[in-house]
């Protein structure tokens, strides 16, 4: 095969690896101020998340079509095909941490016009703690470092429990006056799309993973995301 | 090309096409059975959805790997390479359909030891439009129907409009009496699974018709989800 070919498979596949680090970078962004956006109860930043996850989209649907290109112009083997796969559903995932930043961010929009409910704190840790997950996860394929996944893969746990601690808290701030409950209905949301936000840097690392490695990581991930049993009583009148 | 590896191609493909026809059916069975257990309060039934989904898990991991070794083997084209492309997305929405279907029975089994709240007549509803979207969907994929899929892209929004209806119904509920919100905050979040299943099935038929026709339906569908913005205020005291 002629010299300038092959550099320019590289070159795709390098091309391929800054579409999907510049599409993590925008997803964390986008994170990090919907919570801003929450915290701050600042509407109009919450109105710029919203307006930029069509970037998402696009980065999205970009990397599909440039992945369907080099599968059918360059026709991959072995790890240059894992990781073309591997793009393909890591920009999906990330697309889909758009979707709920974007979510988070309606709903901080109308939390801003009612009244305060309890500490946000454990959103903005909730927040951080996935932002960090996702960062890594990025980083890992980036470097093609398996054991860096593998640590992030392990490390979700944390977010569960927080959200399962806000879950709890929510719901007690429902029971102690009536007028919380929209507002803590959309927390709940909020905090159930972090968590979700959580799973999803948690599947690319699996999936970095397995491009790097050509193997699958356990079935089960540590869990501990108890929520869909809870049952929290009103206090007794 | 000899002749049996010509058969051998066509083999795999139609193999292909079976195994996401047999991982639709088994997903709208568990969205029927977890829907089932949720409005007979069958927390058997429930608890037989949670462990089957495994088997949703199975299938999704089979039919990657089958894909990844046909791209390798194969090296098909155009729309071969675009149906193999698709059924690895369409997996991957069934994987998800049958978490929000677990996770609904999880759920179902925790309300069934709580009061009863209202009437579930619109979760049966809104389950009921989900599969006819998603049987509609697979069946498109496997007669290649482009037109077919195109109708289910826009056939979500009476999905919508029910979830809109429960989601302020069941505020209402909570605002009237506080031992109402753990189990109506559950039926909160199943309401918005089906509407996520609905989104699913969206996303399939949006898939199918790329992998029939090779271009891609507008970017903006029909979707009148409004909950996002919604306020619902306790009755005057």
């Amino acid at each position: 095969m002629p010299e300038h070919i092959v550099r320019s498979y590289e070159e795709d596949l390098k091309r391929l690896r800054d579409m999907v680090a510049r599409m993590g970078g925008l997803a964390e962004q986008q994170v990090a101020d919907a919570t801003t956006a929450l915290t701050r109860r600042d509407s109009e930043l919450a109105a710029e998340v919203v307006k930029r996850d069509a970037q998402l989209d696009q980065l999205e649907r970009e990397i599909e079509a440039f992945c369907v290109r080099l599968l059918a112009l360059r026709q991959p083997m072995a790890s240059d095909l894992r990781f073309i796969v591997a793009t393909m559903k890591i920009s999906h995932d990330l697309e889909r941490i758009g979707d709920y930043a974007r979510n988070g961010a309606k709903r901080a929009i109308v939390l801003a016009t009612l009244p305060v409910i309890g500490s946000l704190n454990g959103f903005a840790r909730m927040a951080r703690l996935v932002q960090e997950n996702l960062t890594a996860a990025i980083d890992a394929l980036v470097q093609d470092d398996a054991e860096a996944a593998a640590r992030v893969w392990g490390a979700d746990e944390p977010v569960d429990d927080i959200y399962n601690g806000i879950f709890r808290e929510l719901l007690t701030h429902m029971m102690e006056d009536p007028r919380n409950i929209t507002g803590a209905t959309h927390l709940l949301f909020i905090a159930k799309n972090l968590e979700r936000i959580g799973d999803h840097a948690t599947n690319i690392a699996e999936t970095v993973h397995y491009a790097v490695r050509g193997d699958s990581l356990p079935e089960d991930r540590p869990k501990s995301d108890s929520s869909a049993f809870a049952v929290v009583r009103p206090p007794e009148a």
